[in-house]
């Protein structure tokens, strides 16, 4: 393009046109409801705040309104008086059932007038539903807290609405599943899946085989009275429990007791590295079924959900192909191989779950020939099993795409939709029986400390995905809302924002953990897929340095990005400013606190420097769109390409911040610019041209269009 | 001074000298044990860390080890895994008593090698003072975890340490009270002063008067199990629990439901507002004095501490000057007047608390005649009450000058010992009475949100008054040592830094807390006389404004006005730059937020368009200094009177931010310059003038000494 070139002098009018981005005041709300009708004013909440309850009541629903009281007043940091003003008036019409159920009319009713608020549901479930709504609809306004007015009407789309925690890999105590099933609560999830036992560990205390958890977990296990207060504080909550033993493979920490269910000699000790490892319960043996009955039915006792989850994927094989007795077997019962050999197992342990009253869940690799009809497949591999065990009569869940662990942006994991992919074309009844998704968060990567920031906020935007009406896809209005629920979560008691700080502050070593905050806003950690190869990760190495309190996803540097749009505004170029002089500073102000020179520094030193110089990129170029100067050519390119240099990973994170100021650059580099050009034509006194410019940011999904009007002196 | 003027085209050189804030690596301890004797090298902490124990050992000592360990794994982010390295050998010498005891041994030794630490003590209170300075010293090297190598010897200047909390005036959970209790023990205080009853609420279940809980309380009480949870807790961190129980002002709350116990006729109700009230005991009445009778006797069983406080502060008057029966009393008992009225219901209560075992300790006012010789008077006068007292043979400790609620720089309160005034000149025996000091947080302006932050970091350095050796009086080292330990203590569980974030967050309203972090991190909350008049306050206004999110004392400030100091130095250039440009940015960020510019932001845009203000003096004055620029004599004189505009308090805050800017001005500022300037003679080429400054700023306790040589070039 020869425009700058020949523009000389010019007077720069930019007008910024942001598509989906606006930051008009949408109702913090996710997930989104199924019909919002705002109406006018609002609702005060001050201390006379009070509930009036009509209509059907029982235990859950009085220990519902009282922590519904206890987070209004943490959320407004009011003390609430006994006071005789119902503002808030709910009605649950039915019954329901006691404990959680798969199908449970889930659907309520809120009106929100200036003088008071109404919730109306079916069931307990309906009006647990709602408070959450009510809740996030608190806000501050001029005159203190209020609600704004306006009728909700809501229900699932989906009915299985489920994360999966692994506490296996990594133990995660009772509090952590507590603070989790307030974040699912409040977000409106409603199946917790409860990942036991793997290779890592067994987590549950056994009465009948002691030496399951006494030589599978460290000492680090669940006692039947703590799984007890999980399944009821879940129940309170209306969330289901479904418990996972994952069988035949992932199977060494069981092995660690009872080395004779397995399909080699022992001895076995509980697995310390990641992957998929050899040890496998032995088919062939009479034994391993009268265990696993023995154990299932001591187990069935502790879980009152009829859904049990058998794992069954990733068996590795080597065990079974070695074993002379397990071939034999295999030969004597006609099964051709692995596969046979799963399905067989698969078989009987379906058979044991059925005599102990339950329903079987398994991965994928489950979806075999002979199964319960009532049978759910729950696939890590796509939309087509989904597609495959509904065709076939079974009724599935979707976690392929909702993988936490990956740490992938909320909005690839927001794109993906259970009725998506082969499961689009499906019949209406085999559709119905896609039942919806489970988020999934394998600890490999996590600690109890940090767990939370890798659940949420994603994990938001994915239940949105289950909850909300398919049609609610918009990712901008998606990460707007976000953003607030994000910091709203925090009062539902998760960590996920103030545990980085804690780690931030532990490395900091009793210095302020300002500058390592400013590192880490701007950057993002990589997910299981970039740490594996990074260095050894045993499950005893510790998860307490950098990357572990670096966020999944940047919000500062998508904000930044946004602010990028919105130049020449005067907040957004302070906003700018402010980022870009702390970047720019961050590497000298390391050097003041010797905790971080040496230690941690080694590794985060290279990554300051890459910080600083992109804040004195970002406050040049900031300089140069202002002062409205094209920018020197030999400056641009040398510039892009450091912030190419600076973009690829190390110390197992990458800086986010590049985004902003590669955008920055965009705009005011006349060679770049232009996907179209309108001029006004040859007559007299023109001397308009206005360029056209559409970025487009896929993996942030952002979307940018730029009108620029030149007004030309020709020279 | 013609200085400045007759320097021209002059190259400044500048050296400087600070007095005292030299950031030397002094180990984080506080309170500073008596004998610190360092070594070379350092003992590696890692997952293998293990702790054995010999000699005498208890339920108390084996879970102050399993805390321990726990608090290990906190701060280091490593699980521990058994192992046989005994990292840590504990000796504990004898039993020592179960209940912790006035005048415990709490003496221990802790040597640290590079192969192993050592603790020995006599006692288990002192095994679990030493293990507090252990995690104290625990932190980063380039090789992970290490504890420098170092032997300490240490033992307490006072027997009675102690911090008085007011959870009265505002209620504070069992949660705030047991989490501010692991803050005491971290600090190595040994006594938790439980104000129980005041006007505004009775916070005790009485099962023998329940209409004391249940009317005077809004049923936020402790019940009696709660009270004793609390008392073992404090045990097991070898603290002393002493209850206080107002009497015979302070008492409308117990009128609430005994109106026939106030010296005027009812009803009574709670009282909301803060002061000095009325309704006071009728001492005229033997009713009173059973009914006082059976609740000392119910209250004492459940305090095992043989002190026993009954307040006796600030008896109104009025109540009983206007009862008849009461001067009826008066007359025939010959006593004069409100002071022998008093006496008499002191002397009465005394005996009381000798019936149930119980010795006496009161405020300053209950020091009068006919005492029983062991009463303890805590004064809230000063040292000088603390001298009659001992004087007249009583004992005493010292809570003038400890109050946390006046939010007084730590320093100040850290300036105040027992021993000084009219006490330092007591003959021996005489100072040996006064047993030590208690600071005092009431309740009026503080709520369980924030309590943590109006009573920490500051009380660590009241500590370290009463713990360390009288000597030990260094305000920087304090500073600096406190700076590292205020955050050490949020791994202990305190929440003074987290909270103000919540707090902040919540007034943001789902936006970044960023903006006002900025603010609040500038700003200092006033203390009681600074709010009292602000606006109409009562226990049931919240506390969740602004102000109550600001620190008591700014870090922030204090470290960047030591920043200004260390210029030109590249660090601390980098640190006032990135602040400058913050605050300088802020007024326009804080349009970005609705509900900052609305509601909370009516008191704050103007606070924040002031610190914009301040960080735009600060970056040109910045610029002045760096390029060896003097400033303009106009613009100087312009800002230093922007800056006596700015410093004066508003919205119940000053802006701490003024300090660093006001030094910057004063190093830029050439007429100001000058206690002292020194120049060579008139001998042939001497150009050379060394000009020695210094600027105390007392309330900051810093002192700076600044020498300025000009290599001057005459005209």
């Amino acid at each position: 393009m020869e425009l700058g070139r020949r523009v000389m002098g010019r007077k720069l009018v930019l007008t910024l046109v942001l598509a989906g981005l606006a930051r008009a005041a949408e109702l913090p709300l996710m997930p989104m409801p199924r019909k919002v009708t705002p109406a006018q004013g609002e609702l005060k909440i001050d201390s006379s705040f009070g509930v009036v309850t009509s209509g059907y009541s029982d235990f859950r629903l009085d220990a519902a309104v009282k922590r519904f009281l206890t987070r209004v007043e943490r959320q407004t940091g009011q003390a609430l008086v006994k006071s005789d003003r119902p503002t808030l008036a709910i009605d649950c019409r039915e019954r329901g059932s006691d404990y959680p159920t798969l199908g449970d009319d889930e659907s309520y009713e809120l009106e929100v007038s200036t003088a008071a608020a109404r919730l109306q549901a079916h069931t307990v479930t309906g009006v647990l539903r709602g408070l959450e709504t009510l809740l996030q609809l608190i806000g501050p306004g001029p005159d203190g807290w209020r609600v704004p007015a306006v009728k909700i009407e809501d229900q699932p789309r989906f009915a299985w609405r489920g994360l999966m925690l692994d506490v296996a890999r990594h133990w995660m105590p009772i509090a952590v599943v507590e603070r989790n099933l307030d974040g699912m609560a409040a977000v409106k999830l409603n199946v917790f899946h409860w990942h036991l036992s793997d290779d890592q560990g067994f987590r549950v205390e056994s009465k009948r085989y002691p030496r399951l958890h006494q030589n599978g977990s460290d000492g680090n296990y669940y006692s039947q009275a703590e799984v007890r207060q999980v399944v009821a504080y879940a129940r309170d909550r209306g969330i289901r429990v479904i418990p996972e033993f994952d069988i035949p493979g992932h199977t060494t920490a069981w092995f660690a007791g009872y080395p004779e269910l397995a399909s080699a000699a022992g001895p076995y000790a509980i697995e310390r590295k990641w992957g998929v490892f050899q040890p496998t319960m032995d088919p062939s043996r009479e034994e391993t079924y009268t265990f696993l009955d023995n154990l299932i039915g001591e187990m069935v006792a502790l879980f009152p959900d009829p859904y049990f989850h058998i794992g069954g994927d990733e068996v590795e094989g080597t065990q079974w192909k070695k074993s002379p007795s397990v071939q034999a077997f295999a030969r004597a019962h006609r099964l051709a191989g692995q596969k046979d050999l799963q399905a067989y197992f698969n078989g009987r342990a379906s058979k044991l779950l059925k005599k102990h009253g339950k329903i079987m869940i398994g991965w994928d690799e489950v979806l075999t020939n002979g199964l319960f009809p009532d049978t759910v497949i729950q696939s890590w591999r796509g939309q087509a099993s989904l597609a495959e065990a509904a065709a076939k009569g079974y009724r599935s869940v979707l976690s392929f795409g909702y993988y936490l662990d990956h740490l992938q942006p909320a909005s690839d994991h927001y794109a993906v939709d259970p009725l998506d992919g082969k499961a689009r074309d499906l019949p209406p009844e085999q559709a119905a029986r896609i039942l919806g998704g489970e988020a999934c968060m394998w600890s490999e990567y996590v600690s109890a400390e940090n767990v939370d920031s890798r659940i949420w906020p994603r994990m938001a935007a994915i239940a949105e995905r289950f909850w909300s009406p398919r049609e609610v896809r918009d990712a901008d209005s998606m990460y707007q809302r976000l953003e607030e629920v994000s910091r709203w979560l925090e009062w539902s008691g998760l960590e996920h924002r103030s545990a980085s700080r804690r780690i931030l502050s532990r490395i900091s070593g009793g210095a302020p953990e300002e500058t390592l905050r400013i590192l880490a806003d701007a950057s993002e950690a990589l997910g299981i897929e970039g740490r594996r190869e990074a260095r050894r990760y045993t499950s005893l190495t510790p998860l307490n340095r950098f990357v572990d309190a670096v966020p999944a996803e940047s919000e500062l540097a998508r904000n930044l990005a946004h602010d990028v749009s919105r130049l020449p505004d005067a907040a957004a170029e302070a906003e700018l400013r402010s980022a870009f002089t702390q970047w720019s500073e961050i590497e000298t102000r390391m050097l003041l606190n010797p905790a971080l020179t040496g230690g941690a520094g080694t590794e985060l030193l290279p990554r300051a420097l890459d910080l600083s110089s992109l804040g004195s990129i970002g406050l040049r170029a900031l300089d140069f769109l202002l002062n409205g100067q094209p920018a020197p050519a030999d400056w641009l390119r040398e510039k892009n390409a450091e912030l190419d240099r600076v973009e690829r990973p190390a110390a197992e994170m990458k800086l986010a911040g590049v985004l902003p100021v590669r955008l920055l650059l965009s705009r005011i580099e006349p060679q770049r610019v232009a996907n179209k050009g309108v001029r006004c034509g040859n007559e007299p006194g023109c001397n308009r041209t206005t360029t056209v410019l559409n970025w487009k940011f896929p993996q942030h999904r952002l979307k940018i269009t730029l009108k620029q009007r030149s007004d030309r002196q020709v020279e």
